[in-house]
C-alpha cells in the first residue's frame, strides 16, 4: 500500500487523485489544499463575474465529499503545508481552521501548487479595491465589490488571457473600461499585428486601451457624499462614492473605483525551494519528463513547473489546464510503479474577446527571432466556410515554418468564426511533425455551413509551400517601407477596392484582369512588389509576371495584412 | 507551348485550368463544358432551394468572362465532347447551341467528367414531378416547381448527403416530407448506431421516415379542380393539383406532389470508356498516383476516377469536392512535366442535418467486417466545450482502431456543436499515422467557450488507450443480448438517473458512491458487466471491482451508446 500525499487539489492534483485511485484501489490518497475548494474550474471565474455562467455552483467540479465517495481520497481543505521533511518524508501540516499544526507523512509526495498572481511592489497596491482573480475567494470578493459599490470604471492592468476576459466581463456588464498594458501589445503569445486585431476589437467595444503604459501607484479618494446622496434618511445605506487615483508609467493619472490586476502569474515554489529542490532557469520547479522533482520521491505537475519547449526542447512555463491535466495523470501513474513520459509542450492555447477569438500554437515570431530560429511566415486571410453560405468570416492565420524542412514551427489565428478549429488542426500537424506540404494534402471535413472545399489550413499550406518550392518569392509589410530605387510596388486590385479601403502609398495600380494586357507598362529592371488584397490574386499576378521576365515578389496576406502590421493603437 | 484541354469545368477542371494557368503562362488552355456553368457551387444547390443562401449568383464562383480575364483560359460552356480519337489526339465538339461538330487537338487532355444521378429504371421515372440535384438547371427546375406548382408534400429517395440536406430544405420551406430509403439506415458512411441520431433528429423534425423501402414506380393522378378553384374567374390561373402516386417496395402506395431522387451517383465514363481507357473495378475510370490513365496523355480528376482508401490501399470511389480540388491542381502540374504524387483518399465528410452534424473520416465497422480488418471500437459522449459554459452540446463520437498498434482506422461523430473541429482533429491525426495513445497527449484550444482542459478527443484516445494497454476490458451493447449464466449487469448509475431515463432490463443496480462498500453484495464468480450513462463511472467502477477480484467489464459508451444501438425507427 503506497501513501500519496497531493499538495494542492486543483487541476493538475486533482487529476492526480482520481487517476491514482483507479490505478490502485489499495493506495492512501491525500489531498492537502489551503483553499476551501477543490477541483474548481478556474477557467470559468471571468464568465460568471460577468454573469454568462449564471450558476456559482456549476464552477465547483468536485467536492471534499464527492472525491471521498467516487474515488477514496482524504481531502482536507483549509489546510496548509508548511514544510517539508524530505529526509523523514514528513510534511508540517496547519489546520487553517483550528491553527492546529500536525505531521502527516508520504511515501509519495505530489506538489500542484499551481502559480500566484504577480503583485508588482508599488505604492498602494494592497488596496481593497485592487483585485486579482485566481480563485473562487478572489471571484467572490470581485462580486461584492461589483455588487456593494457599484463602480462606473474598472481598470484591468495586464492584457494577458485573464485581463481580456475580464476586460469583457467588465464590459458585459457596463462598466467603462480601461486596458493597461505595459508592452507594447496584449496577448503576448501572439505577434504584434495579430495582437493589433485585439487592440481593434478592444478600441470597438468602448475600452480604453493603453499600450506601453504601466501602474506606478494607488491613492485613495477620500469618501465623498454626493448632493443627491445627502437625503437624512438614515435607513438607506450610503454607498461611498469611492474612487482609487491610479499614476501611470506616463505620468498620467486616472480615476478609477476598481483595479483588477492581471499582469501574470508565477510559479508557486517557495515549499519546492525551501525544503531544497532543484528549480529550473525560469523559476518553475525542475522536473524531469516523469514529472519527478530532483528528489526521487517527489513529482510535481501545473503551473508551477517547467517542462520542455515542443519545438526548441528549451524549459518554458506554460500555466495551462490542458497540460496540467495531462501532467497529473501520468505522475500519478508514475507514482504508483509506471514510467510514462511527458512529451513537450506546444502551448496551445486560445482567448475569446467578445465576437472574436485568438489562438496560437508553438513559437511565435518574437520568440524565433529571440532564439536565432530560422523561419519563414506567410500570411492567408480566408473564409471560415463556403462564402456563399451565410455565417462566414475571415480567419486570418499567421503560418511560421522552417525555410527548408517546411515543417510548422508555430501558427496563430484570429477571427470570429472557426479559429479553435484550424488551431487545433494546425496543433496536431505541428506535433505529428507534419510540414506544410502536408498541411496543403490534408484532408478536412467540408460541407457549405462548416468549411470549403479548400479549408483555411490547406490554403495556407498551399501559400507556404509554393514558397518553399520557388514556386513564389513573398514580400512582406517591412519591404515596403524601405524601398529602393530599383522596386515599384504594383497594386493590382480594382479601383472600388482602392475607393474603399485606401492603398499604399507611391502604388501604381494595374488591376489584375487587365493586367497581361498592359505589362508594358512595367519596367523590367526593377523589381516590383505585387500585392493584392489578401494575397491570392496577387500570387496569380506573381506568376504570371516572372513568366514575363519580370522580377518580382507578391506581399503575403495582401493589403489585409500590411494593414494589421501598420496599425497603431 | 502545351496545349491542354480539359473536359468539364466544375471542380477539379476549373482548379486544373487555374493551376494550369499559373504554372505556365504560355499554354493553351481550353475547358470544354457541355453545361451552361462552370465552376459552380454544387454543394450549395439544397441551400438556394431552402432560401438560406439567397441570391443564385453567389453560387456561380467563376464565370467564362472571369477564366479568360484572369486566367487566360479559353472557357467554352454549352460544348459537348462527342468522341476522343486517342491516335490522333483529336477531340469530336459539338456545340450545344448551334449543334456544330468540331474537331479539337490536344497535347494533354484532362477528364473531369464527375459523376451522373443514378435513375433506376423504374416505371414513370421520367416524370417531370421527379428530379434529380446536380448542377444549376436541376436546381432551377426544382425552383420552378416549387414556384409554380406549390408542392404541399414531397418524397426524397436516398438518405445521403443530398437526400438529408434536401430533406431539411423542404422542411424548412414548409412542404411534409417523407425519406424512403432502401438501405436500414441513412448516411451510408456511418454506422447505423451512428445514424439512428440522424433517424431520430429527422422524426423529431416531422419527417416521414421509411427506412427498408424503395421506390418501385410512380404514377400520375389525372389533374383535378377542386370545388373552389371553380370560381368560373378565368383569368385566375389555376393551379393543377397535381399529385404523383408512388409505389413502394413494402407494396404500399404514397401520394406525392414532387419526387427527389437522390440514390447516389455514378462516375461519368462513358467517353472514357468508349475510347478505350481503362476503368477500375468499382466502374471509374483508373489513374495512377500522378492521376494518368491508361493512356499516358490523358489524365482524369474528380468524382469519375477511381482512388486509393488511405487505410486498405484498395480502390475507391469518393465524390467529394475536396479531393477533385486537389486532384485537379496536382493533374495540372503533372501535365505541365511535373512529377507530383496524389496520396490516398480517408473520405473525411460532413453533412449538417437540422440542429445537428454528423461526419466521419477513414473507415466504419460495416467496412471493416466486411474486409475482415481486424478491429476495436469504443464511444465517447462528451460536452462541446466546458459545461459550465452555457451552449455546450454532447458530442457522440466512435472510434476505430486497430487493436494491436492503437491506429487510427476511422471515427464518426454526431452532435450539435463543435462536430467538424472534432473530426477534423481526427482526420489530421489518422493521415498523420498517430495511434490512440497520439490522441490521449494532443494539446488542443481550451477556453470555456471552444473546448475542454480534456477534450472530446482527448477523452476517446484515453478511452481507447486503457483497452489496448488492458487498463479496462469493454464489453459492447450486442454483448448484453446474450447473456451466459455466469454474466451479470450492473446498472451504477443513480436511481434518479433510472427514472429518467431508463435501465437494462435485468440490471441490478448499486450506484456508484455507494458501491466500495457493497462489494459483498457482487458475485466474484460471475462476470459483471457494468454501465454507467457515458462510460466514464463505469471505468472507475471498472478499476475499483477488478483490484477488489471481481471478473468485469465496462460497456463502452455507457447507456448512452446502448441506447443508439438498440433504437428502431
Amino acid at each position: 500500500m503506497t501513501k500519496i500525499v497531493i499538495i494542492g487539489g486543483v487541476a493538475g492534483g486533482a487529476s492526480a487523485a482520481a487517476r491514482a485511485r483507479r490505478v490502485s484501489e489499495t493506495a492512501e490518497i491525500i489531498i492537502l489544499e489551503r483553499g476551501e475548494f477543490v477541483s474548481f474550474a478556474n477557467c470559468g471565474l471571468p464568465y460568471h463575474i460577468s454573469g454568462e455562467i449564471e450558476s456559482r455552483d456549476a464552477l465547483l467540479l468536485q467536492t471534499p465529499e464527492s472525491f471521498k465517495s467516487r474515488f477514496n481520497v482524504d481531502v482536507r481543505v483549509h489546510n496548509e503545508v508548511v514544510s517539508i521533511d524530505r529526509q523523514a518524508k514528513q510534511l508540517t501540516v496547519r489546520n487553517l481552521m483550528t491553527y492546529e499544526m500536525y505531521q502527516e507523512s508520504y511515501e509519495k509526495l505530489l506538489l500542484s501548487p499551481g502559480a500566484s498572481p504577480i503583485k508588482p511592489p508599488i505604492s498602494g497596491i494592497n488596496n481593497h479595491f485592487v483585485h486579482s482573480l485566481r480563485n473562487i475567494p478572489d471571484m467572490d470578493k470581485i462580486l461584492s465589490n461589483l455588487l456593494l459599490h457599484k463602480p462606473k470604471h474598472a481598470t484591468v492592468v495586464g492584457g494577458g488571457f485573464i485581463g481580456l476576459e475580464m476586460v469583457e466581463a467588465l464590459r458585459h456588464l457596463g462598466l467603462d473600461v480601461t486596458l493597461l498594458e505595459l508592452a507594447d501589445q496584449v496577448m503576448g503569445p501572439v505577434d504584434l499585428e495579430m495582437a493589433n486585431m485585439l487592440h481593434q476589437k478592444l478600441v470597438d467595444n468602448g475600452v480604453d486601451l493603453r499600450l506601453k503604459t504601466g501602474l506606478t501607484a494607488v491613492d485613495e479618494y477620500p469618501i465623498q457624499l454626493a448632493e443627491a446622496d445627502n437625503t437624512g434618511d438614515y435607513d438607506k445605506p450610503i454607498l461611498p462614492h469611492y474612487h482609487l487615483q491610479l499614476a501611470l508609467s506616463d505620468n498620467n493619472t486616472l480615476a478609477t473605483d476598481l483595479v483588477i490586476l492581471a499582469i501574470g502569474v508565477k510559479p508557486e515554489t517557495s515549499l519546492a525551494s525551501e525544503c531544497g529542490l532543484v528549480l529550473g532557469p525560469l523559476g518553475g520547479i525542475r522536473v524531469d519528463e516523469g514529472m519527478r522533482t530532483s528528489d526521487a520521491d517527489i513529482y510535481a505537475v501545473g503551473d508551477a513547473i517547467e517542462t520542455a519547449d515542443f519545438v526548441t526542447g528549451n524549459p518554458t512555463l506554460i500555466p495551462l489546464a490542458g497540460p496540467a491535466n495531462r501532467q497529473g495523470r501520468l505522475a500519478a501513474d508514475n507514482m504508483l510503479g509506471g514510467d510514462k513520459k511527458y512529451r513537450a509542450t506546444q502551448g496551445t492555447a486560445i482567448c475569446k474577446l467578445f465576437d472574436m477569438a485568438i489562438a496560437s500554437t508553438g513559437l511565435n515570431e518574437k520568440s524565433l527571432l529571440k532564439q536565432n530560429i530560422p523561419f519563414e511566415k506567410i500570411y492567408v486571410h480566408t473564409a471560415s466556410h463556403a462564402s456563399y453560405y451565410p455565417g462566414a468570416h475571415p480567419i486570418s492565420l499567421k503560418l511560421l515554418f522552417c525555410p527548408d524542412s517546411g515543417r510548422i514551427l508555430g501558427a496563430q489565428a484570429a477571427g470570429i468564426d472557426g479559429v479553435d478549429k484550424r488551431m487545433d488542426v494546425l496543433a496536431v500537424a505541428q506535433r505529428a511533425g507534419m510540414t506544410v506540404h502536408d498541411l496543403a494534402d490534408l484532408e478536412l471535413t467540408y460541407a457549405p455551413p462548416f468549411g470549403s472545399a479548400r479549408d483555411v489550413v490547406n490554403q495556407a499550406g498551399m501559400v507556404a509551400a509554393n514558397v518553399l518550392l520557388g514556386d513564389e518569392a513573398i514580400c512582406h509589410s517591412q519591404d515596403l517601407h524601405a524601398l529602393t530605387a530599383k522596386q515599384i510596388i504594383v497594386d493590382i486590385r480594382n479601383p472600388g477596392e482602392l475607393t474603399a479601403v485606401g492603398s499604399i502609398a507611391g502604388a501604381m495600380n494595374i488591376p489584375l484582369p487587365e493586367l497581361r494586357d498592359r505589362l508594358n507598362e512595367l519596367p523590367k529592371d526593377k523589381e516590383l512588389l505585387v500585392f493584392c488584397q489578401v494575397g491570392l490574386r496577387g500570387h496569380v499576378a506573381y506568376r504570371m509576371l516572372i513568366q514575363h521576365g519580370f522580377k518580382v515578389r507578391n506581399l503575403t496576406g495582401g493589403y489585409k495584412t500590411y494593414q494589421m502590421v501598420n496599425a497603431r493603437f
